[in-house]
């Protein structure tokens, strides 16, 4: 009989996907080119240039058992190693090849990370604003994700509200910086108090708790700024990532766990998300696909325009009095709508074929979410249609 | 804390991993050339060439977004239309577009099928022998497998045994034709009373009973033999396939699930894949395979090699008085031991660098697994070891 749990779950639609179903649907009404479709993050620049000319190359040249045999199941040993190496390039920690576990995507990468540092019934917690697929990817483990409510002065973290949710059954934390939806990259300070916090709370609780920082943005950070990496201050930190915004490749499903080579069992956890692999169907991401990423780690896509893109809408938010806190990366910007529910603030947009998304399914109310992957004279457009909306919309403020 | 029950995983190694790396070791001691390697299950023959020219001519070709963008998450909607065309056109079931689910390899496939007509405590029935790692995928669902003994006669169906094991809480039977590791295609007989059987079943317990039909080998048939497409006897089939036999791409973790046009509730089960994809990190096998793999639906690489191989091992092992079922397709064929214990009969081929893998793993004792995946050049030096092993350690049969 069809699972009756998975079929329920068919008829709750996700705000997001009914938003880009929209601006489809309206896109063949009055024309693509005028739906300022800010609703999906999917990367718009193309390719890197390296990436493609590497895929052709390995088909060309490689031997077929080579490129396209069975992978070992915790990635290519080649391809480990040098993601390995690159980390500890990049980053000074020193990982080996027997830290890193490929995957399809971060989505693939959290799946394990969650399953390998929790059982069924164990907590794990995140705070708002954040991705809402969270909730599929760690309730469906069988532990249960809590989050904490945002601090809505800058959109790091609410201690305070952290703090009171804490107990000992917690198991891991799952950060997401720089943040999808807010764009929030979070400083040095704020993630000096998280990992101090959990080092005491592990201790008080007298068990490891993990850090699932997944860093599917890590590569997109604005002016100039560095962006602190979790895993030098906290050691069971387990890294997630993905090329699909660094390369534009989202649908070629590749990414990575990096165990920390100070976390516990370190030498271990990449052996343990193979056997988890087993039980879920990944076996592994696309074997040409990750050698071919593994060509490019030291480069990325030309991710400029979305600092541009940033700079013109944040300054225009700014000019017609939006509240909204400058993105330090990512493709997002959250600011506060202008009236209590973002709801119809955002339903009234469309009016003005501006598709925006209401920020309740990312776990605070009265803010929206701009993806703006899109192109930057699509952006210049629909910022008239913006100031039009405000203007009209809300003529006293 | 580190998941305790994956943990423990760690300890058991597969049989057929260890003997591999045995082979590996062997090889590197005495020259890899020397060693008769029967364990893996690793397609030998290169990747059929329009497969190659295909990814070539789409990273040359296409736009970056179209080609590496997200992918729907029930798959490449174009690709999926034409798997369910090719379908049609080669087996006369009706499928179309929304049947297909894109999947990671037939584990993917197996995992999301088996999720979607399951719901733990559930059971799950296979036949001996059977692949091992079903155990994983139907068991880590929540669901459990129950294996029915084999039926030694001839590797088709024991059915007396299959129905003292049947009750009402069965929800899905899972087969393998043609069969890891016996060789043997089940006969059109053995279909119908297997669906026959089920369909009276469904009635008694007034629920669906799904077949889940894991098809790799589909492609690799011998002595021009038809193999019956399940799905056509049987309404509530669930048809798991993978590329890495057919195009000799296992690495790059490419197959579907089909859905049964006549299946209950068939329009949305491919749905239901989708949401339960969400939960275990899948998120779609990679969009520049799943395109690729699509203007190769009516190909194959040349798989001619595995039947030669068939033949000279079949005939030799005739020849040297082995009890052997004639195997009807794959690359394996599932020979008695001369002995009762089949560990004990390929521990003392290991000396006549033979290896061997026993039946235990597959669920029934006494027989030995060969995957003759490789050179044929190799297979008929072997077959002198083979010779020469059986005549010195069993020589007054």
């Amino acid at each position: 009989m069809i699972n009756q749990d998975f079929k329920s779950m068919l008829s709750g639609k996700s705000k997001i996907r009914e938003l880009s179903e929209f601006a489809t649907a309206l896109g063949e009404k009055i024309g693509y080119e005028n739906v300022f479709d800010y609703s999906l993050g999917n990367p718009s620049v193309p390719v890197a240039d390296i990436y493609n000319e590497t895929i052709i190359k390995l088909h060309r040249e490689m031997e077929s058992m080579p490129l396209h045999g069975y992978s070992p199941s915790l990635g290519n040993t080649e391809v480990r190693r040098k993601v390995a190496e690159s980390l500890k390039k990049r980053f000074g920690v020193p990982y080996e090849t027997k830290h890193i576990f490929m995957t399809s995507g971060a989505a693939g990468a959290i799946a394990h990370a969650a399953r390998c540092v929790t059982k069924p019934g164990d907590e794990v917690i995140t705070f708002a604003p954040f991705f809402p697929e969270y909730m599929q990817y760690i309730n469906r483990t069988g532990a249960n994700l809590k989050v904490v409510p945002a601090n809505t002065e800058n959109f790091e973290i609410n201690f305070e509200a952290f703090d009171a949710m804490m107990h000992k059954n917690v198991q891991a934390i799952l950060i997401n910086t720089p943040n999808n939806p807010s764009g929030i990259a979070y400083s040095e300070q704020t993630i000096v108090r998280l990992t101090d916090y959990l080092r005491a709370k592990e201790k008080e609780y007298a068990h490891e708790i993990f850090i699932i920082s997944d860093e599917p943005y890590r590569e997109i950070c604005f002016d100039n700024r560095e962006i602190p990496y979790i895993a030098k201050y906290y050691d069971n930190t387990l890294t997630c990532y993905s090329f699909s915004k660094s390369l534009s490749l989202p649908g070629e499903r590749i990414g990575y766990v990096a165990v920390s080579p100070k976390a516990v069992d370190a030498d271990i956890i990449a052996v343990i998300c193979g056997q988890i692999s087993r039980g879920i169907g990944h076996n592994c991401p696309a074997s040409s696909v990750q050698q071919a990423v593994a060509e490019c780690l030291y480069t990325t896509s030309d991710l400029s325009v979305y600092e541009k893109n940033m700079n013109l809408i944040y300054d225009k938010l700014v000019e017609l009095g939006f509240e909204v806190i400058r993105p330090g990366g990512t493709f997002y910007i959250f600011p506060k709508a202008l009236e209590e529910d973002a709801n119809v603030f955002c339903d009234k947009a469309t009016k003005y074929n501006l598709i925006l998304v209401p920020s309740d399914s990312f776990g605070v109310k009265g803010y929206f979410r701009m993806a703006y992957c899109i192109d930057t004279e699509k952006v210049v457009r629909s910022l008239e249609a913006l100031e039009t909306f405000v203007k009209t919309e809300y003529p006293n403020r």
